[in-house]
């Protein structure tokens, strides 16, 4: 079938046994929850803009596995162009939920371990790329969206995974059957976990000899025996509870989820191992994984950073002053860092190269670049858009004061601006800008763009190592002829 | 009685009859409202605090209207050293509550409608210092917090208040009476209203003739006939509302407060009014007031710093990485970064001067320096705050789950750091950073520190003029032998 | 002949009669002239590089007009790959040279003028494009350096160029014969005007219908009747003029230049007209040139920044203290912001598109990007050579002194770093820093990344016109769920 | 006669036999030399204003050793007043000459030395702090310029004074004798070393009981024999050797100056010893002294920074843009750093205390905030002013150019910018900012900047120290009920 529709799509979740607490409690319907449901409505965009013709190209591409098209997301990168369209289809996807979608650590997930499976193959003679082959034609044909799982808990950072007091901080093998191995572990920040109909789990770090029952990858349902997931709490998580509050949410249809994934003693046949034990590419997968990733920023960011812009510049023409030179210096600056985000996405898109199992590897140096900017400019984007909004956007009433018989009128009366627009879509474009610079958006927005894909600090020492710094030395000694 | 304890400033509220609205409901009890609670114990620190034989050379003052020894709050500054300490007991007070402790508006106005009453009168030869000066004296021995309103709705900006499709978009005399006068308006973006025994009303812009019913000052009590208040919404400000979620609000005991103050048809009698129609004077007013306010975030913002760049040095310890060199350089810029703010406010103090009234305006240009810095370098301390912290702040589960019988020691067991730390620990730290960069917090250090005492480029505009660019000029000019 | 060697080159520069003033003396011999000679050896190495299998591919490729092998310089763009090539031919001779090497002007002129007579002939049916093709096959067969000259002195900003005091403040055509016209004026900052063979000659702003005389573009010899040019002061410009100074100048070899060109009544010949009147395409002729050239600055001043961090480096080997991991994370900065640089440079390039006339444009909008961010990073990571360098970069003395007999050894003794470190080698590298954060070289690292291809304010503009803002805001609409 | 004046100083320095070598060559008349004399103006300038009655208050103080009123250069600080009054007096130098006045280094010297003396006394029973005040005295009497003179070469920056290869590394007791003691080695980067009548010296870091011959600090007329002096070479230095380029030089009168000082077995005598041996002092002067002079630049490099920013609204009023809503809001960013700056220096010192032996230090986090910022805010301003001036900065003609017969009006008509402004006075201010951003007074706005009072590293160790990190620790964990 390949392109699920939306509503295919939240079917299909329907029918997954998903285990996820949340407030300490099971959640029972958890695709109806409402804290739930706009993280799915998220995801359903990368099903709905699949069947829209403007958005084809884009969104999907035809399998270079089968022949047939699919789903981008599900798609291994052919050249370049794929490269660039895939930045191209996350920044659209980022000004049509302004969130998170989740769905794109499946995507790289996909990419970093067709190539490195192949590597390990030649190198051991072992089968797991054509594991990996077997089940992503799988993929794309169900269309599914996948968690591609890396971050472990980590506990005692200056310690190696197999050196930790408890076993279990790092996820790994508990048992080896002859039809595939038992995992117990966990695996932290996972974005959208509970959306996915399957998890592909890859491990976190580089590893040394004896943390062979650490360099595990496979891939299992969301929904097998031994998984369950603890809902990660976010800045103003409960307005989407409450009653009478469409406005106070900010954006009511859209948002992101983070999920604590815990693999209890579960099992995974051996068809569905990608690495087992061959803890020298431990790092080479991580690597790719995170190049794919860092790329990633460069586009759904700039897409929410579009949206960000576009409703600072409608507060300002709500307040009445559009046209204030300094108003309009601060949008150019916004937009201004908003696409050096996407040139940056870009570039590093454009820079890619084949890797020896045929897809497309992006430029290590220039992703990094594209992250490291992330952890950077949303940050004065947001503190622009706060300036444009004004203080009203922190002290404004509740939509159910606005709602209320008495004070309702009071609230319309004072809270107007300019008087052609009705109070209440000034108060929504200020939720909005609220819900990206402190609400459920801002953790994806902000807090996400700083440590998703690894924070700053992994970005700096990859730009380190890849930046041929011997090179500029001999430069300079040239033309200052010494040595 | 001159010093309230804590106790007796607390019980002093319930005696008022405040009306405010939350959520289309008037509160019954705004003292014991769970969300309102943290507020006001924010200002209950500023009577504690007066007790504590540690502080009162900061936290007190003699006064220099009655000779008794006053809490600082309700003092005219009677020379630098005041007002270096006005700063330095802001700062404390930051560090004590981790929020706006709201009740620097009333020392802010107390010493503006000091001065400019006294310029008024000698211009006009009205009595406004006179009754004001009998006011202050109440206040000083009634030990009251006061709201020092300014800011009104102001509609449409580019029309003066007489000019308004609606007249009441800024607060302004309906009806002269012998006795007094009648006023209607409100004031928007009041911060600790609802806590404050009185309001002191003071116009919001520089005026023209027409503008005479809208050059009006003066005091009134929170519970006058005809006052209500709606109060605004803040991030994540129902997580106080829940139960079992002491470590999810990050600051269980502190907090601040905005709301709308609505004066519908409030008489104010003779003896309250501190300006009425001298419109020349209304800049005066806003602009010595705005200056006092701006020296007043190079101290509170300061002290909220102290507390996140603990909290950031506290999870960095958790995490078990205190001592990587990029950490430590962070906690570095972050101190650099705050004790700039400081010195800001340390500076305009040191340079104040004399007003012919007798109490001490501070430096202007250094005030808005002060200011511009504190729309900025929170911001930047945020961000650095965010990256020290990790990505678990906004991923971590509820305290109910930590609580719950079976997910509860999962959790406790993936979310431990360091060995020696207990997991709740590490989690309540990080709850903290997201209460300042992200939750009801980050309101006051965030967006207020952007618009609280004026708009970054209301700041500029000052700047600007105060800056003597002629003389620069000059100077230039007199080294470039031009001219 | 298609490509000449440098030899040839300097041979060819020496042949043209070239009249240019220095220091109030028409400089009889230009090619050897010490302060202009560094610059000639800049544009040299784009012929000298051409000839190298190495980088042969970056460095020269097929004329779509005549099937031959040319510079890059004298091609037109025919697809993303050659944009894309154009800005690593720009890295590499950045990289080689330290200093601007000139020859894009006449690049980035023929690739706007191709495009624009392509789109006048079709409106107005005249013969531009043919004069322009014609002339380009001659520029690619002679291997010409061509100066494409844009600015005028401009007088008074705030009048059109008709409606100056002076009518000459824009270049214009001052008499209209059979055979062609003559002009007068002049075009100020003109990067490497003296080592060219031939002007472009471009209209510097949009026109309107009054400005008919402005609207003229042309090319003519360097040589021709009527032209001359003044020679712009650089700083430490007469360090090239000192003996025993080779240290002391930090680039010995290369250089930049920056003249006034003035047309005294200069004949152009029909034929070598592209423009003459048609007002309304000088808008679009200033915007493609400054689009292409503001691409140009993601690749020239990334390939001097690559020198600058390498020497910046060196500085800190020799000064002993290469891991200080301060030390580290300052070079990673550079880099970090060096590459921002070039990703604008590549995606801008990557995202190119045909224009009519069948060669490749920029994207507008990232090209605008890419410059803006040029006026910016540059300085801070001039600021951080500068810190990495220390202070004895402008406290050390002359070279003269570490020649002079008593002096010298003293000098050596003192300035020693690292043992192993010969002193001078360590002064040499000091040297280059400062030629590159204040010397010659700074000049165009610095000051023309500021105002090259336009100012600031200029790319804002641009930024503002090509951002779809009204896209943006509708997209925030529809999140809020506004009008 | 305790104050000088401007000619009597200058006299003064004649009457010195002072050797110091520059280009290679024993200048024979330093006093009158083209490149020296701009910097012997600019300490002139600190008598000549001493004179000024307007200027009596800031540049004089009542001396606490003899009661006499002395150049406040020559003074103790005796309250937080004498602070603030240094750091007004520093930017009123900077406003009058553009440059380094280089005398600060005295005061901040005698300063350091008069408190660390008294403890050094108190623990050892020496007589260094007598032999210091009646230095001092002297000093006050004679209205001495002295060079406080710490920085040595330092050499390997690994090792200890004592373990370095070549032992003259760092300054050190070559020789004990009873009358006194000789010294050898060398102070590098010492500003205004040949403009003072004396040297001050001081040991360069904190030291171990093996550095005994290290911890030395005396003090020796400039010409005592056995110094010389190596002068450093400044960007654009040999312009003040060029004839007719009043104009390209852009400050004629003013300058800075460093040299390296060289000390060849120079005998000190025991009444001019201040520490000899007592290696735990040696790093509680170097604070001290670091502390001081790190306030120094938040007034010095303030005054330079008016004259820029005065320099910059200039140019933009003669380009004809001035009211450009873009050129503003840049001049209004350059005040506002600027007066950061300055707010940091008041701050420091309003918050200033006594030492035991009765003169005043500053507070030490907020001068090592102060300097922090000074590495950092010059740059964004020099960045500002060079976006203000426009490219002509960098490719205007040379003065002989705009005299020549011929050439002159050319450049006369065409670098013209606001019609009533003559050409001429265009250019000088042009060339003013350039001195300050890329020429001699560069090294002093920039480079300076960064290093001078040590460089940025040195500050964020102090800031690390003086932060009280655990209390903030302890507040965090105070509000998060932790611990």
């Amino acid at each position: 079938m390949a392109l699920m529709t939306k509503e295919q799509y939240i079917e299909s979740l329907r029918k997954l046994d998903i285990k996820v607490y949340m407030f300490g409690e099971l959640v029972e319907n958890p695709v109806d929850h409402p804290i739930i449901k706009p993280s799915i409505n998220s995801v359903a965009m990368t099903y709905e803009l699949a069947h829209d013709p403007e958005y084809q190209d884009l969104m999907t591409a035809e399998s270079n596995l089968t022949g047939e098209r699919v789903n981008r997301f599900c798609h291994l990168h052919q050249n370049t162009e794929d490269l660039v369209k895939k930045v191209k289809m996350q920044r659209l996807l980022g000004q049509k939920t302004a969130s998170c979608f989740q769905r794109c650590v499946g995507m790289d997930a996909f990419n970093a371990v067709f190539s490195t499976t192949y590597d390990v193959d030649k190198k051991h003679g072992t089968k797991y790329h054509d594991n990996f082959k077997e089940y992503l034609m799988l993929a794309q044909e169900k269309d599914w969206t996948v968690d591609g799982a890396m971050t472990d808990p980590k506990g005692n950072r200056s310690l190696s995974p197999s050196k930790q007091a408890d076993p279990d901080l790092y996820l790994h093998v508990v048992e080896r059957r002859e039809d595939g191995v038992v995992v117990r572990g966990a695996k932290a920040h996972q974005t959208g976990s509970i959306n996915s109909h399957e998890h592909l789990i890859m491990p976190t770090i580089a590893m040394g000899p004896d943390d062979k029952d650490y360099a595990i990858s496979f891939a299992v349902p969301t929904d097998a025996k031994g998984i369950f997931m603890v809902y990660g709490r976010q800045s103003c998580d409960t307005r989407k509870l409450e009653e009478d509050a469409d406005m106070d949410v900010g954006n009511k249809e859209f948002g992101g989820q983070e999920a604590l994934v815990v693999f209890d003693n579960v099992f995974v046949p051996n068809n569905r191992i990608f690495l087992n034990g061959e803890t020298e590419f431990a790092g080479v997968l991580v690597e790719r994984f995170a190049g794919y990733h860092r790329q990633s920023y460069g586009g759904c960011k700039v897409g929410v950073g579009d949206v960000l812009i576009g409703a600072a510049a409608v507060a300002a023409e709500y307040n009445g002053v559009p046209k204030a030179s300094h108003i309009k210096d601060k949008l150019i600056e916004m937009m201004h860092l908003n696409e050096t985000l996407y040139a940056c996405g870009i570039a590093c898109s454009a820079e890619g190269y084949p890797t020896e199992s045929g897809n497309y590897q992006i430029d290590m140096l220039l992703a990094n670049v594209c992250k490291q900017n992330v952890t950077r400019l949303p940050y004065e984007i947001t503190r622009l858009a706060e300036d444009i909004a004004g203080g009203l956007m922190v002290t404004m009433p509740s939509e159910k004061d606005f709602k209320h018989p008495v004070i309702g009128p009071i609230c319309e009366k004072y809270f107007k601006g300019r008087e052609d627009v009705p109070t209440m879509d000034r108060m929504r474009i200020l939720r909005l800008i609220e819900n990206l610079t402190l609400g459920t958006a801002a953790v994806g927005y902000r807090t996400e763009s700083m440590h998703g894909a690894g924070s700053p600090q992994a970005q700096r020492i990859m730009i380190w190592r890849q930046s041929n710094l011997e090179h500029k030395k001999q430069l300079a000694k040239n033309i200052a002829r010494v040595g």
